[in-house]
């Protein structure tokens, strides 16, 4: 969220308002939306996961107040609050189950607590989902009927939405894209959750690092070997920089990951049949504008239609997108919008 | 369909009726079938591909009236017929366009041909889809709100049902199962639309036997030697038959092929998160009741199991479907029912 966005004025917001939060290991973005999903106000405060799930949603209720304040508007404006939240979770009963990055909040009523610190009624939400939701809603699906989107940082997500609706599955495992299987080999590398040859494995930041650690095992030369050597740590972002220096095995490390995640776009493209596909999350090399980031997405492009339905090539848009670290708060609005808890 | 089915008599059929239609190459199946899905008069007749596609509908229209005079219904109590077909079609202009097992019906108006000759508004559907309706609707997922199905053949087809509506995507093509990737190496086998690495690649019939052939190329020991010496053509039967008879090698392709299934069951489980997976089509090796199928299956759920997220292992259903070859005509139905052409 740029510090210098303009944010809309409560006099010419759409009611009802709605609130929408994002909560991720590191920090918790809340924002007061209309119903068309402008914001009024936003704030990001720290998580402190370590001291727990209730004192975060005090400190959620406090900051919703605050926007409330900021925005100069009254808590019967708002309807709703949306609650985005990493999984595994229990939408059903508004329980966060055991996420790997809150290990402090396992087994909380995520919920019930938000609902009762901020005086509202909750509608619960997978992360990667809301942020899906987000983009179909304000961001790069905005114009279409049907979108899936693909979010690559330290894991992989995803999320599905058809007309104008989540697909959120039987047990809040709908469009968990990390985890379809790309490859069926029994040496396929594994991932975060011990299932083999998942898309994560291959395009989550550890199947990244993890290639070009393989290779520079095998020797092959590479301006990565002296940075490794000095005792820097690998990460995608130093495979990006020394990928963009011209380092080919970096490239090579990228452009792979492009056709890795073009494999599980065709894979949810025969499943889904969807009219875009968006591509989010931090790992994207760059991203839009970039060089390396608009060379990952053609080789990403270009890998996909090869394997696609010929029928669909032309009619499949494949993007980044657009909302950033936005999308989660939004897409948690948007949901809160139309879904009573 | 067997001969010796309870028909429901048209007097205690729920208004109104419904004709459902589905077309393979080698026969056509017509039902006429009530609200509940109950089935008053059946025929099947050939397709005769190559007399074409306006022949093959006026013979539909044909035998649709001789459904009515068989239940004694007019033609008044009928409100829609559904129109199942292989794909790839168009929907929304009811246009078959080029099915490899119609090969003299390509670029034909199907929907508008059997509108005619049957004097009823036409819901046009994938067969695959159609026969996921079916099972849907009156088989293997009747008790479920949604459900994911596999149909095993030549070629790997599917169908997925959410909340009682079917996913047949923006373009025709969800649900598209037997073209989802399972093996991202470039060496992976090929298949009929030439995409690497597919389902279908694995588990279609040519997958299977190709899997038995290369095993004998390798000089492996088999009891399939003898009888592909003997100038037999080595099928998914054969197999079936040989691995019955004790050959480990036949046994070990049928349960291979469960694995490769079961990986691509956990990729559309990842993606849909249904009630239920179904399991149809001819070469389910005997299917439900018969030893080898029952292995088949065994091997399927163990395999799907270890590679799925915990919290579904339990929650989600593995079956064999249960209506056979009825499903395409009942879903036809089904989706007519539903659906304004």
């Amino acid at each position: 969220m740029p510090a210098s966005r303009d944010f809309t004025a409560a006099a010419s917001a759409e009611r009802p308002l709605l609130v929408g939060i994002d909560v991720g290991g590191t920090s918790i973005k809340l924002g007061l939306v209309d119903s068309r999903g402008e914001t009024l106000a936003y704030q990001a405060i720290p998580t402190h996961a370590e001291t727990g799930a209730a004192d975060a949603a005090d400190r959620m209720g406090q900051a919703v107040r605050a926007l409330y304040a900021e925005a100069g508007v009254a808590a019967s404006d708002v309807a709703r609050a949306g609650l985005a939240t990493p999984g595994p979770l229990d939408i059903a009963t508004g329980m966060l189950l055991h996420p790997g990055n809150l290990p402090h909040w396992h087994n909380t009523p995520i919920r019930d607590l938000v609902s009762n610190a901020c005086g509202l009624p909750v509608r619960f939400a997978n992360d990667a989902n809301a942020a899906a939701y987000g983009e179909f809603w304000r961001g790069a699906g905005r114009e279409v009927r049907s979108m899936v989107m693909f979010t690559l940082g330290t894991g992989v997500g995803g999320g599905i939405v058809i007309d104008d609706v989540l697909l959120e599955g039987c047990h809040g495992c709908g469009g968990e894209l990390g985890h379809i299987i790309i490859d069926c080999h029994d040496d396929a590398p594994n991932n975060s959750l011990d299932i083999l040859g998942t898309l994560e494995g291959y395009c989550g930041s550890y199947g990244v690092t993890g290639r070009a650690e393989a290779a520079l095992a095998r020797g092959d030369a590479s301006s990565l070997r002296k940075r490794t050597g000095d005792g820097e740590e690998l990460t995608p972002l130093m495979i990006a920089e020394e990928a963009e220096a011209g380092d080919q095995l970096a490239l090579d490390v990228v452009l792979d990951t492009a056709k890795y995640l073009a494999i599980g776009i065709v894979t949810a493209v025969h499943t889904i049949d969807p009219e875009s596909v968006v591509i989010g999350g931090a790992m994207t090399f760059g991203g839009a504008g970039h060089p390396l980031g608009e060379r990952f997405l053609d080789r990403i492009r270009s890998e996909a239609k090869s394997r696609m339905f010929e029928a669909l090539r032309d009619k499949v848009s494949i993007d980044f997108a657009t909302l950033g670290s936005d999308a989660g708060y939004l897409g948690a609005a948007g949901l809160a919008r139309r879904d009573a808890p």
